[in-house]
């Protein structure tokens, strides 16, 4: 694909907390289409958890790589509307981002890559009529349609170094144990912790053990070994696999974990092996 | 973008109560997609509460103009599918209208602009086969797919002039009050009532007051001012907001107004200052 | 169209049980952009009831002829995900559909067209890396993707003659009755059969009488006559009519069918003439 078929064809994603019963996601794909009439338009959700910014910002963390470079990611959740918080465009490896200044972007500004943060305050990519409660449509989708046809980031507004930052709960690794947390749950009550694979693979390597020595435990449930698939395990049972997220998550097979283990977002989950 | 382009990627804008489970929504964009090849398939809802001709009503007369002149809006509310109702292509601004003849375009026909409006009857526009039950496939996506590529209205049946209208829920303008009504519940429960902005901005311009003088109220609620943003009350009160829609809301922080308040599709809500 | 054209937009249909909220769909897109940039990407659906094949497979089956040929269909329930359990491309009648084996795409084998079915092994049209719990992003998508830029089935793996097959719910036709089951229930309850419009069609043709004279019963239920539409009943009335899939269909005017009857999957549906 050469330079002129991807401005022709530029890809926007969508990531809200908006449902999909009430046409808000709809009108911005209007918008984005008057400014960018060859843009791809693809939802990854506008289903997340109402006003949940570490819901936003696991899924846009997680989606974002598998996207082609050039990708406009647009993420709106944002309890601040018609406040003063600031919106943001962010560039990192290749990817462009567009979400309110509420620590949404995080993981992104913490990636290895080179981070540039732009305070996007310049009116000329916003709609010219701004509602106070509907930014998704009158700022966040006209920014993202104006990247998406090759307005420069930096066109948008200037370079800033102090953006909301979220704590990201934390990961606690020794020789003897790991420490994780709940981080988000998904529609079958799925409970996706903080530990990724890569951490894990480099953990238990050092340890002389076989997968049915670990034991996975929270105040009231115990698991012992990971299973490689939902299908390891009976159904009703709670198991532990590494998910489509390529995170630790509790599960149940055929089953709604969250419930029946009674855990949530942020409860601790400890690994030891025997 | 030139008028060759225009034509190759036509927009058409979905708005239903079929659902996203069933495959409905799904088979009508296959349909479109056999007639317009090019055509962008923009979904505004599919999950227009069952047979609620005002909410299809609502979101199409709101959404549309977001989209850009020459867009093609197919909208679908249907509880009369399978009856001699008629179908109907309408002409307004630019912009096309299928839907069927039971009221739901109303406020198109209303509209400041000229107003054209087809009984489509011409079965060379629809598919072959007609079934009973599923007239969004079989009659509105060919249609609105041929509409795309630029097939003319007026080749798909005769112009009339009493099509079905729906009445509208009185707005009262006085001096000293205005009463509105409840048109839409969105899936938050935020209460939108049928003042827009514009109205209401008239209105409050003629008097000497500031915004924390206006009272809304109905029996058993009232709330003084209208809020700039939902962030302006605690979490749990009750405010009023000119919400996303253009319209004034009653709105709950973090709740659910429509259970909180008891107030429903209807409901009438008067405001006055002091 | 010509051939350039058809290469430059091919058609994915996706139908999953994946859901929207949790980014699933969105990624599998990602990953087909990747490869196929010019691909169009068309929901059918992400809601079917979660692992249920059978679900999967009559909605396939009935979506698939509404598309172009040359369409691409993505058709994942998977809960032999992580197992052993192949990966399949199938072709019939110029329609491609990439699923796991494990019976959904029954239909499609036992279609009257020429069928070749192949066991997609071949890694290289897979994810570099494949998880073991998300295949649909990590082989499903992949190869529809390279199945839309023109890659033959045959160079992702070699033929076969023994797919997993499910039994068909049996329909029991005579002279003197017709013995159905209900095999999806829509999001509305309504309960639709295994019965076709064609078969019943040519059963009725041989009797002389009208369509007030048949009698479609179960266990605690009975209806007179078919309907031609959902409005010959009143609100609350249970009917029989041909609906959108094409089979006949208990349902309730403005009701649930399948609360109100408390039929299920499965149960028979038997229909005689007076």
């Amino acid at each position: 694909m050469d330079e002129s078929m991807m401005q022709c064809q530029p890809i926007i994603t969508l990531l809200t907390d908006f449902g999909l019963c009430d046409g808000f996601a709809g009108v911005m794909k209007g918008v984005m289409l008057q400014i960018a009439p060859g843009a791809r338009l693809i939802d990854v959700s506008h289903d997340l958890p109402p006003h949940s910014i570490s819901a936003a910002s696991f899924l846009n963390e997680w989606s974002f790589g598998y996207f082609p470079v050039g990708t406009v990611h647009l993420c709106v959740t944002d309890p601040g509307v018609g406040t003063a918080r600031r919106v943001l465009v962010v560039e990192n490896s290749g990817h462009l981002f567009v979400a309110p200044d509420n620590g949404l972007l995080t993981p992104i500004f913490d990636d290895e890559g080179k981070t540039t943060i732009i305070h996007a305050s310049n009116r000329r990519y916003w709609l010219d009529k701004v509602s106070h409660t509907f930014h998704g449509r009158d700022i966040y989708a006209p920014i993202s349609a104006y990247l998406a046809i090759g307005v420069p980031a930096s066109e948008m507004g200037g370079e800033i170094t102090d953006p909301v930052r979220l704590t990201a709960p934390p990961l606690d690794v020794s020789p003897e144990s790991i420490l994780c947390r709940i981080l988000y749950i998904d529609r079958f009550g799925n409970l996706v912790t903080n530990l990724d694979t890569k951490t894990f693979g480099a953990w238990i390597a050092s340890k002389p053990c076989n997968d049915r020595q670990i034991i996975i435990s929270w105040p009231g449930g115990r698991i012992q070994g990971v299973s490689k698939s939902y299908r390891e395990k009976e159904p009703g049972e709670v198991l532990a696999v590494f998910d489509g997220y390529d995170r630790l998550e509790i599960a149940v097979r055929e089953g709604n974990a969250a419930q029946i283990t009674r855990l949530g977002i942020g409860s601790q989950i400890g690994i030891v092996t025997t």
